[in-house]
């Protein structure tokens, strides 16, 4: 099924069309409304009307994360505050947090692009949704809330923690659909397997995957321990929240709500536009939004996009998984190394748990990466031949990955922190030197 | 201002008219859908048609959390499952968790209700409302979200925690009116203190509170320290979540939605209905629910109602503030003491802090009370004989308030554990022993 077909499976020329339409429109209420916007088009000469197609969005300004701050709280809010019903905020470990506001339809359209992905994802209104995000300032929890009221499916509610109890719930209630981060996924398979819970036990019919990076394996891995196929979820507080852009049934891109979102992908160090099929960095517009809109938003993440059709019938372009951030990056030895990398070339390797973490170091004026993986409780207990075995191939497979050798340390089983949320993957004590 | 002046003014005629119509038909939905109720009031020879009059309803046999338990998960719902999108569930301390059910009308009159006590409160389209209760299974986040969504107003989704970026938010947004338990306000009244924060720095308008009990003078305190007024919400997961009563600007009872729940006070011993301002147990029945619809549920909460009109204009009966619960009763030598008494003792005195414990022991098969109370740093710095006569005066206070004599023992300023959810006021080591 598709949710909403006229926006879905419009022609590329209508979708275009329709953009740019959109586009005019938001420049213009952006220019007219937020004082940071009209100042900034004010002072590099740029006025509305000179937004004649969909390229010349290339002739305004990237809008960073470091721009929104400096807004902070509500300085980015093109409509009076009586206008806005709520407000989400990104986490801010650094400097001041990011504030995102939203009208009423603001947040029915964050609903409606989330009901769209999980109908993507085969859910409708006799789903149960067991919802492990968190809510709170933080959208997470929000985006699939409104999602689920929107197609009318169950809604659990729960967000993160109470671990055991999840696990208890989804027997006890029927849970057809759950949404966790990949490492919270990982971390409640094991908690199920201590309990002695089988797949077969709950019946469910698909799992959702937000905020975090993952790899392909490791969705394999989720699939196979839960039996059940795992769909990714994207988006950002900052844009709206999760559901820009979501998996169909393919598995293969998520379909971005194009009517509401404009993508482009760019070179993170030039800024110059990307050509479908590069990767680069991700930039996104939004088109309707009333309440933050936001004009060529640096999302740091990396992907690429692809406007071909797609089997499952909708033509909405597609993003591939986010492969890395802008930002977590880590350059060694001037190589750029991504958590990713490191995480494809562990799951092929048999006998070791998908919990790592990658610790860089800076000993003797030289970058070393040591990566620490969980051994499995019967490679544990099996012969130290066979450990330096294991050892040995997962340092040829990342090094296969990412063309440097690094040191591979194989701890004790559950020896790794699990986390509730977002997991730590990268130790850089290279600061601390 | 008046929400629905329509339900709110209506005459107690007109009222009684459209709850026994409402009750009429809640019984029918119960019977024909519930399998629970069908099968009781099937034993106990009853039938819908009975229900002629709203006295009529003293017929029909009470309905306890054990019941709902029973239930255990969905049993209690009245319409296929495809037709609820929302459940939430009672912590469940004890045996498995009680669970509560909502179809979509159901979240919009739970909206509703909330809608109108926010209105009561004072609060309207213009207002920035930072919710500190916890979202999650617990009603407690999403009444106020849902409510502050109906009536336009910004919802800070914030949730509890963050102690200290709650306060920071609350200058920085702007915030007009706070949600909290009051442990909970206490202590951010507290920590905002150490910050040196000022109530003047903020602009509140309005204090919700809820989810927990308190004195009249616990509220003069938080009004104190906040600067603004603090108003009581009432509410249970089980019937609805917070919003079913709260109070006016008259601060003198809590308006109950009664086109959407009927009253009753009983004797919580014998079951027998209790006349108008008499003290008993709560008895409540939803009466438009579709989801979940519950008959005679007893609350164990302890309060009266009252019928007379009142000066802000509604017509609808007031409960008076919850001054125990059945449950929460102390017997201590045969003498049933609530903590509330205790409280509103200890807020007589000047120089302690409003941080308390409860303790009871049976040490020589005799019962004792133990309060510990906080010190203020002034009187803890002062002089062994002011604190003597300190000590002494609560002693006597609450001897005056209960009846018995008990040992007060005062601690150190902040050694007394603060909560950030509900404040666990009595520990009783009589099982232990
Ligand atoms: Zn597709
Ligand atoms: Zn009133």
């Amino acid at each position: 099924m598709i949710w909403n077909e006229k926006a879905e499976c419009m022609s590329r020329e209508d979708m275009a069309e329709l953009q740019l339409k959109k586009l005019q429109d938001v420049v213009k209420r952006a220019y007219e409304n937020i004082p940071y916007y009209h100042k900034k088009y004010k002072e590099l000469n740029i006025h509305p009307n000179d937004i004649q197609s969909l390229e010349d969005i290339e002739k305004l300004p990237f809008t960073t994360k470091d721009d929104l701050r400096e807004g902070y709280p509500f300085g980015m809010f093109a409509v009076p505050s009586r206008e806005i019903i709520e407000v989400h905020s990104s986490s801010g470990t650094t400097g001041k947090p990011v504030v995102s506001g939203y009208t009423r339809k603001d947040i029915d359209c964050w609903s409606e692009l989330v009901a769209r992905g999980l109908t993507m994802m085969g859910i409708d209104e006799n789903d149960i949704i067991q919802n492990t995000h968190g809510y709170g300032l933080f959208t997470g929890g929000f985006g699939v809330h409104y999602g689920s009221h929107k197609i009318g499916s169950i809604v659990i509610p729960i967000s993160t923690g109470q671990s055991r109890r999840q696990i208890e719930i989804m027997k006890d209630f029927g849970t057809t659909v759950v949404i966790f981060t990949p490492s919270y996924g990982m971390y409640l398979a094991e908690l199920a397997k201590e309990e002695g819970f089988d797949s077969k036990d709950i019946n469910l019919k698909a799992i959702g995957f937000g905020a975090e990076m993952w790899t392909e394996e490791m969705r394999q891995e989720i699939q196979t321990r839960f039996g059940a196929p795992a769909y990714n979820i994207y988006g950002l507080t900052e844009l709206m929240g999760p559901g820009i852009a979501v998996e169909c049934s393919a598995q293969d891109g998520l379909h971005i709500s194009e009517d509401y979102v404009y993508p482009e992908i760019i070179d993170p160090k030039t800024g110059k536009t990307l050509e479908e099929n590069k990767n680069g960095e991700l930039v996104l517009t939004n088109l309707e939004r009333e309440g933050m809109p936001l004009i060529r938003f640096r999302t740091k993440d990396i992907t690429s996009i692809n406007r071909q059709s797609c089997q499952c019938g909708r033509n909405t372009a597609r993003m591939e998984r986010i492969t890395g951030r802008t930002d977590d990056m880590i350059k060694v030895k001037g190589v750029a190394v991504f958590p990713s990398q490191i995480e494809k070339a562990l799951l092929k390797v048999n006998n070791i748990e998908p919990h790592y973490q990658i610790i860089v170091t800076r000993p003797h004026l030289m970058d070393e990466i040591e990566v620490k993986v969980e051994a499995s409780e019967d490679l544990f207990s099996d012969e130290v031949k066979e450990m330096i075995n294991i050892k040995k191939k997962i340092e040829d497979y990342i090094e296969n990955e990412i063309g440097l050798r690094v040191k591979v340390t194989l701890v004790e089983p559950k020896s790794i922190p699990r986390s509730e949320g977002k997991a730590i993957r990268v130790i850089d004590k290279r600061n601390l030197h």
